[in-house]
């Protein structure tokens, strides 16, 4: 499988397309020379970009005439969007000429045009967005990050199906453990769909390594490898962990430059900062994951640059090749037929 | 007013009682010798931590033979506390004898027991517990952090009522800018409830500095001066963002560890870091309001030292110093009228 992983990307998708999409998919390439890619757009301005980079001379360009604007609605796109770079990117993998389709455009309407192109798992009845985010002890896989405002006790039970698939295909991890976000550990605390939805997931025919309830400060501390929530809450908790890593650099950046001591205090250490940048920069985090959809689809940030864009299409490769979507596919029917059993 | 505030401190709530309330108290003292202190605990423990502190000798001692266990509920709180130091703390500022109660106990038998014993501003049908947070303008104020895990439009509105109030009786601002926690800026993202709160927010007639929709990374930019949200949402982007500063921390010190040159560079750099710790020191915004109440009930962090907890002092001393109370009752009062001549 891994001799030749395709990956179709929407070149047009994302604030800084098509140049970061093309670079990216260089960097890309060099690490994975297997990678088989294709790329959907505007075929002149491809054409030009492409002739840059010389690992990329055997890449398949597909023309699209338009672009979803990053402000579109979900219903918009689907209406009038069938030319788009996006539609037509999604539409290979439907067509299964690509393994995997990779965008920085507009969420809400990937979501829309992958739901109807790609369809949902059998049984899985609402997508969600899954991402990485860096804790003291390696990654945390998160979800819902943004796909549905409301969950109930079923979707967090998938959630956290899917999410554990997602985390052992990406870091290798076996029986990776799972817990739902709430606002305190103890059993009474929280909602009533969160309290039924832990009781299913530690149903030991689900073969889940469940481990509870997790406060919003426990998330860092890594202990949990995938964190389940409703869209809501965690598109809050992603970006508020965001913003407050901003104000650390920020912070940062002011204290090294408030005198001349702590200048040179600053290039003493220049070495070990730059390995905790690397160790906090959210490109090397880059890549989540449409959950739910019978086929990989990997959105970027959409203000990336090359380095975070060739990252989302590692995401999509590592899926690829660890056969996500036939593994979670099981997964979903196995906890199906448990469900099934029960309600008999 | 300012020549003698009356405070009433349950010397047995939180982590590290009664040694860090007696010494807060000490702190406090310094900075405000009007303060007119009374410790509610037990009486030997209490004598014997007071005569260590000159600046306290006149202090009241009220006796109390029971404290509010860390983790009781508070049905059982409310059945089973009324010889604790927290009710009978509580019970100082219902009987008028002191202005303000700060407890760094079990927050859901504070609210449970001032609730009883102070009531609530007439109209408030909801409390919230509001707390401030460091950014990159000044301070936040963020409510609700966790007293109700569901809140409709009316909440939302009186949240904004009482948290601008609150944050101009605690930072000295005029008209404090409200704004509402959602997944984006549009107006068409999130909850319908949400849209109609903002709707109310925005009506003239309230006269509120009512700014839209805030998402999660921009609550640290400083632009918002009042943030609100439900008690779930609020208590897991509060705790999340904690957890990502200790994050920080941690990773800081590790880089000044990590060699010779780093080490020597953190001496040099020293004095502009004791600054920046000074400026993310969550002992600093200790003391959260339990607002609604109609008297000033502030809860200290329970895992706070001394110097956190006379920060709570303070933000009670500032709120009785402001008279909060005759104030919010005011524009609660206000408000309802609005409301109720525009169903009339």
């Amino acid at each position: 499988m891994s001799s030749n992983v395709r990956i179709a990307l929407d070149a047009m998708g994302g604030d800084n397309a098509p140049d970061i999409v093309i670079a990216g998919a260089s960097i890309a390439r060099k690490r994975h020379p297997y990678l088989n890619l294709s790329f959907i757009g505007e075929t002149r301005k491809l054409k030009a970009l492409i002739k840059k980079y010389k690992n990329l001379s055997d890449a398949k360009i597909i023309h699209a005439d338009e672009t979803v604007a990053s402000d579109a609605r979900p219903a918009q796109a689907l209406r009038h969007g069938k030319k788009t770079s996006m539609w037509l990117a999604v539409n290979e993998v439907a067509m299964e000429n690509a393994d995997a389709i990779v965008s920085a455009g507009n969420t809400g309407a990937l979501m829309a045009i992958s739901k109807l192109q790609l369809r949902m798992i059998s049984g899985v009845t609402r997508p969600a967005i899954a991402g990485f985010i860096p804790t003291l002890k390696g990654l945390c896989c998160m979800l819902d990050l943004g796909a549905n405002i409301e969950v109930d006790e079923k979707n967090l039970v998938q959630f956290g199906i899917m999410g554990a698939s997602f985390c052992s295909a990406i870091t290798g991890k076996k029986r990776a453990s799972v817990g739902i976000l709430n606002v305190g550990e103890e059993d009474q605390k929280g909602f009533d769909y969160l309290r039924r939805a832990g009781t299913s997931l530690s149903n030991k025919t689900l073969n889940l390594n469940y481990v509870g309830f997790i406060e919003g400060s426990d998330i860092i501390k890594g202990n949990t490898d995938v964190i389940v929530t409703d869209g809501f809450t965690g598109n809050i908790a992603l970006k508020t962990a965001e913003g407050t890593a901003k104000f650390f650099m920020y912070h940062l950046r002011q204290t090294f430059r408030s005198s001349i001591f702590s200048r040179i205090g600053f290039l003493l250490s220049r070495n070990a900062f730059m390995k905790m940048r690397r160790t906090i920069d959210p490109r090397y985090y880059n890549g989540a994951i449409l959950l739910g959809l019978n086929g990989v689809c990997v959105k970027s940030h959409g203000g990336t640059d090359s380095v975070g864009f060739s990252n989302a299409i590692e995401v999509a490769c590592d899926l690829v090749k660890h056969e996500f979507i036939p593994n979670v596919n099981e997964s979903i029917s196995a906890a199906e037929q448990v469900i099934q059993s029960k309600a008999d």
